[in-house]
């Protein structure tokens, strides 16, 4: 099916969701230490700038994960969430994360009506799609909306991505995330893939978002060219914190975005107390050289961010070995 | 006339002309006050590289502008150029740049025949392309090819642009560049843009080229759409170098090349060496939020500028004064 562009620069389309994810893909630039402060900030500041959901965390399985290895935020206890926003009257919606493998969904997931948790997000590889559908199952059971991340596409085919795809459709997700891992998508091929997604997508009447990395400072221009060819759920985070070259700007999201919901104000004065802050105590993301390797090397940032934190910058070597490894 | 995208990912376009601009668009950032290492190590880089052409800097007049304010690549003197390059005896050509109404181009610009520089840039607002063609037909009288950038398009009507265009296109020059002097322009209004001047360009045998600012970090984004529509001169800057924002990154550019002659490590080598001690020694360029809130108000980023040399961070206050003054 052949696609036009959808909106245009001076309208709006109501069923764009704004989803922030500063605290966890955040998260995994400093294992979820938080201080509540910055969480409540947050909080306050992405109701006041019409974000549409916020992201906490991830419910992650505390056989496989010590506490003391990670804030609070890695796991999303029910009562640590209340302490930041009461019962959340509000019209923001919250959710979490889950990985496949690493929850313990059954016990950790509470019924939707004992939680303020809104949005279940489930993220998977291709090759656990089926443990992903039953994760995703049993959220919905439970009374919750849903999504799944399909992690790592820009390494599988495209007959393995279309019967997963299909899978996913057929389940009972609300929301197929499109999700460029290693920041190694242009525009081109968000497009192609944002276009595949919503072919499947629409004859299942599921929707379609985009979660994207700035490893080619591409992860604003590929969240608005997926959202120009139909996608509506779109990720971002404040000065696109996350993990090695991060992800879309929230600021630069909401400044592009026409709907009269939302305002950048909030999320810039946010900035301003916060984001400088978190640097000077040593978060360390962002677009930088490694990046851009891994990225065009569709591999895993980890080494481009171990290269970072080693203060290295022999650039030309870390590039070769790279080569002998990623290709 | 209707376009389609133009090349593959995985082939290339010998059409593609590489443009490095970092000394010309980012003396802006230091009063073109770079070192002669700085400057021969580019040198040598550049040509490693495989870009195709290199700009030095302006050739400004002396009667507005005094010779102690400002590094030698304001003024580009043959003298100077052939102290880093001889007489470049490579295959990558050299440009300078030219503003309508700042350069004694009768008397500064000598017969190519007497030069090392290849390719003569004028840069022009849209009331005073006939006087930029004046100073084109001078600079393809005296041998050497030219471009012209039609700069702040992002203000000019669809009427005036399609006059402007015209007139150009009936001139001797050979590339008409498409520039967003504010990074005020989204993918899809490059793309559209794009178009507009290749029909134009295409009537006269003429050439397009991309000149775009990362206000909104697009840079890079909008160069590679104008380019997949069919723009063949692109231009880039060593790590975005250049006023306020900054530019196209060039490291991001040349990984997106499949052009074999593209090499980036020789740039990621100069990148080692130099951009941490420019950045140390008080330079300061590149996407910052004051700089996205010019882009999106489609103004000058002089304010933005300002705002971030004094070490403002009240990103919200600075909002308010420039939708007074911008809109």
């Amino acid at each position: 099916m052949s696609r036009e562009r959808q909106g245009s620069l001076v309208s709006f389309r109501p069923d764009i969701k704004v989803v922030d994810c500063t605290l966890r893909d955040g998260g995994l630039v400093n294992n979820f230490r938080f201080t509540d402060e910055f969480v409540k900030d947050l909080y306050l500041a992405n109701i006041k700038a019409g974000v549409d959901y916020m992201e906490f965390g991830y419910k992650a399985s505390r056989e496989i994960f010590k506490r003391e290895d990670f804030g609070k935020w890695k796991f999303c206890d029910e009562k640590d969430i209340r302490e930041i926003v009461g019962d959340n009257k509000t019209d923001m919606k919250l959710s979490v994360m889950a990985d496949v493998g690493r929850t313990d969904f059954r016990k950790d997931i509470l019924n939707r009506k004992d939680s303020v948790i809104d949005l279940v997000r489930v993220a998977t590889y291709i090759n656990t799609i089926p443990a992903a559908i039953e994760m995703l199952e049993d959220a919905k059971k439970k009374g919750y909306e849903t999504t799944v991340n399909i992690m790592a596409v820009s390494k599988v085919s495209d007959v393995d991505l279309d019967g997963g795809l299909e899978l996913l459709a057929q389940s009972s997700v609300d929301v197929i995330y499109l999700v460029d891992s290693f920041g190694a998508f242009y525009p081109e091929q968000v497009e192609r893939l944002t276009d595949k997604y919503l072919d499947v997508a629409a004859k299942y009447g599921k929707k379609v978002g985009m979660h994207a990395h700035n490893n080619q400072q591409l992860a604003f221009a590929n969240t608005i060219e997926s959202l120009s060819r139909g996608a509506s759920y779109l990720d971002a985070t404040v000065s696109g914190l996350g993990r090695g070259a991060g992800n879309c700007y929230m600021e630069l999201l909401l400044s592009f975005l026409r709907n009269p919901r939302y305002n950048k104000i909030a999320i810039m004065n946010f900035i301003e107390k916060h984001i400088g802050k978190l640097k000077e105590e040593g978060a360390v993301w962002g677009y930088d050289i490694p990046y851009l390797l891994t990225g065009t090397l569709n591999c895993h940032p980890s080494s481009a961010i171990q290269f970072i934190r080693e203060k290295r910058t022999d650039y030309a070597m870390f590039y070769q070995d790279l080569i002998d490894t990623a290709l």
